[in-house]
């Protein structure tokens, strides 16, 4: 069993037989390690920190047919939102006899007491074929709203199951909604689906569309690859997703294998060294190509203020970079031809891959699973290929950064070659 | 035959045998009417404007033992260009038993008396695969350079047939180098494979890269339709290809069908009715798409002087478009999301689709076979379905543009729905 | 204007105009020479064989309002049935104002008195994105059916414009359509949109879906070379489409360049001279890559009878091939691996690429003209590089063939090696 | 540490330094459970089974001056294997120095005394490129070859490391020229890299290749489904990968969410259920798309023997179905059209996707570190996220199959509908 930190809310006792009697069920009190290392695992004296194990339970807490769910989608595009909304519909519907399922426009402003824009029915019939295309159907929007309103709108609608697909600003609102909830002693369950497409949520090992992202990265990848070699000392550049974790970049430069310099937000490095590689490469190849996480070398671009998700706002690394380079080439009278992508949109805007719509489909049922059995304040996650419920909480609390001094960064420094850009170089 | 100012220059007389007596020749006063309607054959009494018809010769100018083939890239990237290269080598060497290619490395600069870097030897086994790559293995580079030392160095090298890949500067570079060639008594073949993304070059209906150009625009068009539709009153602007010429443009409309609204060079536009619309588009539907050529709208965002091609610089109408309409829909209170792509670099560095592949097979045998029948200062085209030679004063003198008037346009205004942007709207 | 045998029947006089007073049309004596060289215009002293330019009339045959509208999709699958239904659709709404469209299911069954399936109402809103799929959302059959009935069908249901989507046979099958319903003095047009995959429609140099097919056979071209790489003595084999003509055979070759040999409908070839081609190659490069359009080599594998569409009966040419080499070199103690693949379904089934749909939206927009325009018993085709009006007994009378003599299948002895394997070898 | 059957052979003890003094090693006694679950950790009283945790060691066998590495790779072709020959070239030249790596042809044929054409040098600049393209540049071949033999072959060319690249019969091959490595006395490290496109190894939860045979799949997926919506009745089917284990089928049906049954090795089924499913759906919907594992429904289709590999043969049970299927409803006289591909070519010839290709690189670089600590016997593999080496006999003891009571297998059922097709439906 989980230790406390890690233990899941509940909206009261399971009464209810889970429908189909279906011989397949987790028990409530399995439990995944946090350490799967035989380390882990002998220095707790026996109780080592756990995560709970998702899974259809054999009670439930909510009668379906009492059910009425809603479906949110906030934040920026991220492959594989369809592919969740269609299967939280597929699943609550077909698995559990569930018939009101009811879609919000635009993120949380679908939730405010006149919304913009209609709530809309989501019916099998509707959501057949959404996977296919990236986006939303329900639309999204970034920003925060009052969680006492939300949860007037969610009562009055008697909404009492609400799925939250979103990165860490819209779990920690959903958090306040759960609290609310709590608060006034109602009875919605709070079940969040994090959707972050740089893979920096806690306590889960991926998250939908992280490998779509990196599949997509090869697009612009290759493209300034071919750029670079077809002229003479051509760089290539291209900033990729990552604000405080560069897991896209690190892993599209290792699917490509043609980039030669990675830079993310948590390996420092030092202009002089990063022009003193180049020299080099230059001398030696007539070409290079890099990739840049957009959180990568922040104290170079330094800016303030924070967006609508509230999120730190980030100098654009990018283009300083584009110019920097060139402007440091210029001046050593060996000019060089930058070619500078941006793909953000691209990369955000495609439909997921197929091991992201499986992994979509498998991560949406136990989202449906862990509502019915009155489980709220959670989200669902992938820890040691199991599935598993987090505590929004702390899910939400830091970032899944890259370890420098582990594993995939050295995979990186092994396939780009690139050196310590940070000491002397 | 062709009248005067459509007739090809030669170096001589053909007197060689073609190799390998295959059965298929084109006999040398084949030509293609210029316009292929009845009314065309009629007007002109019998002698209609006509483009000599491209082809194996059965008599060539050169003995195959004595060529020496260089190859030169210019300007941009464009898909095809490698399988340009691939198909001048393997034709040459397998159809006429030349054994001496070389490429020139990164466009005119390789054609200079000290080449920054030195030309390589091109054999079917270096280019077997490169057409499966997009970008150039010969490099490319802008600018020009003086024709007499160009015509030094290819006299030096014993170079006696050039094939020049480039755009309208490029054929204009390369006529210069026939000049001088001519001046000087020489006997160097010089042909052009024309290669203009926007498909702007005249006397030829179609040039390489085109139709991929059109098909990767799907990229950005979908993806920005993606984006539009998951917010709330989302704009998706993509800038393509056309500095004076909207072909690209329309035609991404037209495979497309996402598209509300193309603007091209050709057809001017109000910024008041261009508001008009969307407005009216965001109350209908909350989102809408624009495609809009690089060359449209250049009289709101004014810039004066040319690039190293010697090509008008452009005033960038994506920015202008994406800042001027936020603004605008602030202004009247009722904000929209503009998501701009400028995926210029993904589409030119892409490998050419498997039409383009079958047409630049095509076009670059019948540049081997005008090059072996000297002759010189002129490109090959495609017109009314067969290949032809141009010469490069006509392909170079007017730039081919949309006449928003016949079918085409129409087909756009139809597909889009779009209406009259000039008048009063 | 053209001569008489492609001269194009008319349901009367147009004396309506054309709605929302646009700027262009096409004249009605507007026509295409059949052949665009010099000679073609000189030979006929003035009256050269030539098609009706398709387009917008200023005055049309019926009244929009009056228009009930039918379409239907027969045969085999091919790239762009959506494209073509969805731009029908979109062109007689919104340049029209046509209200009544009807989409008939499972081809020509859907026109019998009592279909299995009722017809369904065709609206923009409906074929929005159809055309991002592959397939056709009307379904499809093979097989004639009685025209009285069908006109006895149509005349019920009060269909006054039918516009039939398939090849040969489903031409020839509308031209007895519109027999009957001339008989009869009913005022129906029948309007054709050629079908076939195999490009081998006369007096139409392109259909739609070829371009898309011969992209797609790019998948098992690919594999196969690198199946046949991977193995010692490895030879690939894919059989493409290609009953008469080989043209996606042919194009398919030129598009991958990893073809050793083509093998098409139009060119024998004798299974000695294959042999020993395939022993040389064995030898110089332990693996090769074989074409086959399956209408090749039908001498070799003889079958009777024909299928539900009234084509004659195939013999596998693949499954012998493939046989038959193994066997060979079985015999002569060199074994080889072959890999065959049969990719029929996999290019049928692909929605079209971004060049057909542009042709798909262009081809249905004239089809649309003619049909308003009361032209009938004809089908769309382009020639030299315009629309036109064919006459479905001229289109259907004989077939499109590669001429081995002419530049298509030189293109494809340069581009692949291949040797004559009909005569001595 | 791990218990005795889990325990890695060694060829003698590390007393080198790991060159460039890099930060991160593996202690040698890092282990990782066997059962992530706390259940897991507690049963065994503090020493539950483990796996040797995988990584580069700070104490190496291996002077990389006296290193001659030799790879190869056997069976059919996987998604991978380009990527993985790159990487082990990559990262022992540049991570340890070593020189000499030679690839040898066609799998263990190129390992006997004179095999058919010679082993390559393979070097940086000869494989940068490889991972782009399918199959295998060095060849492969199936079939057991005398370890006797091999081993002299391997002490002749003074190999000390050999890296195996195949599936469960390569590797009990390596196992037995490992045994005979040791039986003599030798220091040659054989470290295994599994290659199964089923993804059936123990004690590895993934394999390379998998994910992009699961992602091809969506092609012919897509393809029937599109062919059985476009017939009345139509039913499409699809052999997959899978001789006694589904993965490869129930991620494909997981991933495409168009599937309506799924039958694969590890769930039976009676003819008489599927019929009467099919019955149902053809009533309701009038199409259905069916995913067969090659190995599934084997009772149906007896044979006997094995093939060159060993591997037990399969009838075909794609065939079996489609004519079964057809002849079925033909006599209840609701005759269906049966849309079937085999794909296995397709599949099996594709270049790795993104996420493969970090696979690939990282495996591959754990295999190095393995092998250059002169680990031997053992493959390396991905346990609870983590690299671990396996002992090649725990490896190829039993196959890793579907467990029908478990997560995966109801994911199935809840995507496709599909009932239980075995008791009495």
């Amino acid at each position: 069993m989980a230790k406390e930190n890690f233990s899941i809310k509940s909206l009261g006792v399971c009464r209810i037989d889970a429908p189909q009697g279906q011989a397949f069920f987790i028990a409530d009190d399995s439990s995944i390690l946090i350490d799967a290392s035989m380390a882990g695992c002998k220095k707790c004296k026996g109780v080592p920190d756990a995560l709970e194990q998702a899974g259809p339970r054999q009670k439930i807490f909510f009668e379906p047919s009492a059910v009425r769910a809603g479906i949110v989608t906030c934040g920026g595009l991220c492959p594989g939102l369809n592919d969740v909304i269609r299967a939280l519909t597929m699943v609550i519907w077909y698995r559990y006899g569930v018939r009101k399922i009811t879609g919000f426009k635009y993120g949380y402003e679908g939730l405010c007491t006149s919304p913009s824009h209609p709530p809309i029915d989501l019916t099998p019939d509707l959501v057949a074929d959404i996977h296919k295309h990236g986006g939303t159907i329900l639309g999204t929007s970034r920003g925060h709203h009052d969680p006492a309103k939300m949860v007037d709108f969610l009562h009055e609608h008697k909404i009492n199951i609400l799925f939250t697909i979103g990165g860490d600003g819209t779990q920690r609102g959903a958090m306040k909604i759960a609290e609310e909830v709590e608060r006034r002693g109602l009875q919605i369950a709070v079940v969040g689906i994090p959707k972050t497409i740089d893979n920096d949520i806690s306590f889960t090992e991926r998250t939908f569309g992280f490998e779509t992202a990196v599949a997509m990265s090869e697009i612009p990848i290759t493209c300034v690859h071919m750029e670079a070699k077809g002229v003479r000392n051509g760089i290539g550049l291209v900033k990729l997703m990552g604000r405080e974790s560069g897991f896209v970049a690190a892993y599209a430069a290792l699917a490509s294998s043609d980039v030669n310099l990675v830079l993310v937000p948590e390996v420092p490095f030092l202009m002089k060294n990063l022009f003193s590689f180049l020299e080099d490469r230059m001398k030696r190849k007539s070409h290079a190509v890099i990739v840049v996480a957009e959180g990568a070398g922040q104290e170079f671009v330094p800016v303030e203020g924070t967006d609508a998700s509230g999120n730190k706002k980030l100098g654009d690394i990018g283009i300083f970079l584009k110019k920097t380079i060139a402007d440091h080439f210029a001046k050593i009278q060996n000019p060089v031809n930058v070619r500078y992508i941006d793909p953000s949109y691209i990369i955000r805007s495609a439909p997921a891959n197929a091991d992201d719509s499986v992994f979509c489909f498998r991560l949406s049922e136990n989202a449906v699973h862990a509502a019915m059995a009155g489980k709220t304040a959670m989200v669902v996650g992938l820890w040691n290929g199991h599935f598993v419920h987090v505590p929004m909480k702390k899910a939400t609390h830091t970032r899944k950064k890259i370890n420098p001094t582990e594993s995939l960064w050295q995979s990186v420094l092994h396939n780009t070659g690139q050196p310590d850009l940070c000491g002397n170089y």
